[in-house]
């Protein structure tokens, strides 16, 4: 393990504990790291290059080529870079602005573009264009890693024909404000798009496409990360107008989305690529990381350690504070009666919450469920045993540098001894300062990969 | 298994899991059914009762008396007095209107009285005086079994010496209203009693006493149920003093109860009994039923059926919405990734939910919970694969005739077909209507006891 990417001054409160907590912490957040993943996933021997259970020699492509699209697709860039040495011919990465390596040079011969998220812009749009070149021109003899990393959907915006930017801008507004769920909006936005739902994948074809995923989407749907551009699409035109019907908002769609529906609906158009097209013939996709992962290798840890691990979801969302509650009431039982496993245990869940704001404080949804599971924690008689962890894999929660919070039985009277009141802070969605002068707030910095959130249960003996 | 106690409709949909899961809804409703806990735990042998590690000769009593408060104060003394036979000297019991025996010999010689809960009346004032007289005429050579259970609290009501029940409800009030916890309402309540906080077994003293509780309080602390009659207090006369002041709320509490507070902390009145006071020397504390042992035996029945069973939590409160979105949150898991535990899996949770109402609809947070799982349910590609149950075990969920509800991916749709929407039904916290006419609403009766909810995640292969 590397020096400690965590403030030190975390070791000030239960220094012991903590000291044994934060390897877990950061073993997690090891496995994300989208270079240090990718160099996991994708290993070179000789000039041979093995991505789990697929081979590639690269004696067998005439060009090897790396686009890219996300907010890691620096580091997951120049970790590739370096496994393909001079191997490789060049290629177009999109990040957003302030994302791009330290040196222009740092990426030679991939070019690097930078723009906007998570509102598209122009650049946006040019990037995805210069991307889209890239696969045109690739032939059958030719390899391409795609790398897509979250925000990726957004750096990765190229309209179908006759839609503009503004459009889609509209469209997704409006179902937003219909209640659509993120499926039904998906089956309209692939079905909008030049590159969503499979459809980079056909701009790739016949080349060979292995894509790389740094996956920000709860559960890891490959049709979901990025809205899918190197998958099957499992919707259709039929889909999409389903949705515009049944929330009956054809009348505020654009005049432009309405006929390309329509049009696709009644057969003039070609639909996404679907499972079994000969598009994907040769392609691979593979996660390199998301939350299960980071999830899977803090148990390890844990589990290293001396704690009783286990992974107990991966798909946590709902409010931070409700959240909390159910954590606390999962380490309520381990002391109780030894279940699901018997102390000392580490539950982990992975996820990601949300924060219903009433006050006009600081924080984020990491902060909140930390102080909120403080406030849990206090009045229990087995408070002492107890120690709530939960941090953002990117290192910001919210509009904050925090990581997240370390909440134990001490955190409430922490701050009653500052005349601090938690419950206070709490109610005002301020729980940021409350843990920085209490010192429980964890800082890590940008971590450069983001695999939604992490909570974890501590339970000592 | 006896015949099936919920309704035979339940098994219309998707009938062959549902006569998978039913049985093991029954084991855990039969586990804590107050009468079959009881012969359970007390065992007669000869002339000898046994009680988990103790034992008791009967022929070393003089008289042996039963007492007993709360709503399943009926059905425990029926066995206690089956086991005890013509042993039985007599005693009393405090139960709710409506909760006594079929025939009102059924108990003889114990006498039962009805009264008021969950707001005590007159009557339980009565019941509680009668009370009191067994057990202070009991001597050393006497045996008592205490039967504790759900309302037991709010059924043994008896004020200290000058207080009025007018002037406790005015001081609830008031701890309610400042949002004291309850562990604070509890310390001055005790305070301001004659039974609770361990008094009942000092007035039992040098009687011998067994007390056997069914537990509806979530965690099933002793100290909490019925608010604690015969196990030693925690809290002190400073610590109940400390509550009114932190609150600031000595100006609204009545004349009495200000004064006798102050006396106590004056040292001029005796505190409640405390851990390691003689007057527990011959006091056995037992919990025959409660929601881990629910919980603990519908896992043994999921085991013996073939599922993949784990107790995650007996702890869970929260908003019932919440709740349900972390369990199908557990189910997603098991799918994905196999954790915590493989499928085919039944994943048990349990507690009490609350619900938020902002309509007007009928309903409970069992049913409430169901409702809310179908929705999250609804729109995931793996839906087929997982059922979500929540029951109340006392068989009547907020104020309706049913047990909770049974969740699955259809059944949002079964509403569709009839024109219903799901979510129109949660939003408007009218459950029971949705969940009766799609076939999924459970019905049981009242099942005679109380030990919370139950919420199961099964995951099928």
């Amino acid at each position: 393990m590397n020096q400690s990417r965590f403030n030190a001054n975390i070791l000030d409160n239960d220094p012991q504990r903590r000291a044994r907590i934060l390897p877990i912490l950061e073993a997690a957040l090891d496995a994300v790291d989208p270079a240090e993943a990718m160099l996991g996933v994708v290993r070179r021997q000789g000039d041979v290059l093995r991505v789990r259970e697929f081979s590639y020699d690269l004696n067998d492509y005439r060009s090897i080529y790396v686009v890219g699209f996300g907010k890691a697709a620096t580091p997951m860039a120049s970790a590739v870079r370096v496994l393909l040495g001079n191997r490789l011919s060049g290629g177009v990465l999109a990040t957003k602005y302030g994302h791009g390596p330290t040196h222009p040079d740092d990426l030679q011969p991939i070019d690097l573009l930078q723009a906007g998220h998570p509102v598209p812009d122009e650049a946006g749009l040019d990037a995805a264009r210069q991307i889209v070149d890239v696969l045109r021109k690739a032939g059958a003899q030719d390899l391409i890693f795609c790398l897509v990393s979250g925000g990726g959907s957004a750096l990765l915006t190229l309209p179908a024909e006759g839609i503009s930017l503004a459009d889609l801008q509209a469209t997704t507004q409006a179902l937003l404000g219909c209640g659509a769920t993120i499926h039904e909006i998906n089956a309209v936005r692939k079905h909008l798009s030049q590159v969503k739902g499979g459809q980079l994948a056909r701009l790739a074809a016949p080349a060979t496409l292995v894509s790389l995923l740094v996956s920000d989407v709860v559960g890891s749907s490959l049709d979901v990360i990025a809205s899918g551009p190197t998958v099957p699409d499992g919707s259709t035109w039929a889909d999409a107008w389903a949705v515009i019907n049944s929330y009956d908002i054809e009348e505020v769609l654009p005049e432009a989305v309405r006929s390309r529906l329509q049009a696709g609906l009644n057969g003039m158009l070609e639909d996404t690529p679907k499972a079994g097209d000969s598009v994907f013939a040769r392609c691979q996709t593979v996660i390199i990381a998301d939350n299960a992962i980071a999830a899977g290798a803090a148990a390890e840890k844990a589990t290293e350690s001396g704690f009783n691990a286990a992974v107990l979801s991966t798909f946590v969302e709902g409010e931070a504070k409700e959240v909390a509650k159910i954590a606390v009431a999962l380490g309520r039982e381990v002391i109780a009666h030894g279940r699901p496993l018997p102390a000392p245990a580490c539950l982990i869940f992975g996820g990601e919450t949300t924060v219903t704001i009433r006050g006009g404080g600081k924080g984020g949804r990491n902060q909140e469920l930390a102080l909120a599971a403080s406030l849990f924690l206090n009045p229990l008689p087995e408070r002492e045993r107890l120690v709530l962890v939960s941090l953002a894999s990117d290192g910001t929660d919210g509009p904050t540098d925090s990581a997240g919070g370390i909440a134990d039985g001490r955190t409430v009277e922490r701050g009653q001894r500052l005349g601090l009141s938690a419950a206070d802070h709490l109610a005002n969605n301020d729980s940021y300062p409350y843990l920085q002068e209490v010192g429980d707030l964890l800082l890590t910095g940008p971590t450069r990969t983001n695999v939604n959130d992490l909570i974890f249960v501590f339970v000592f003996e």
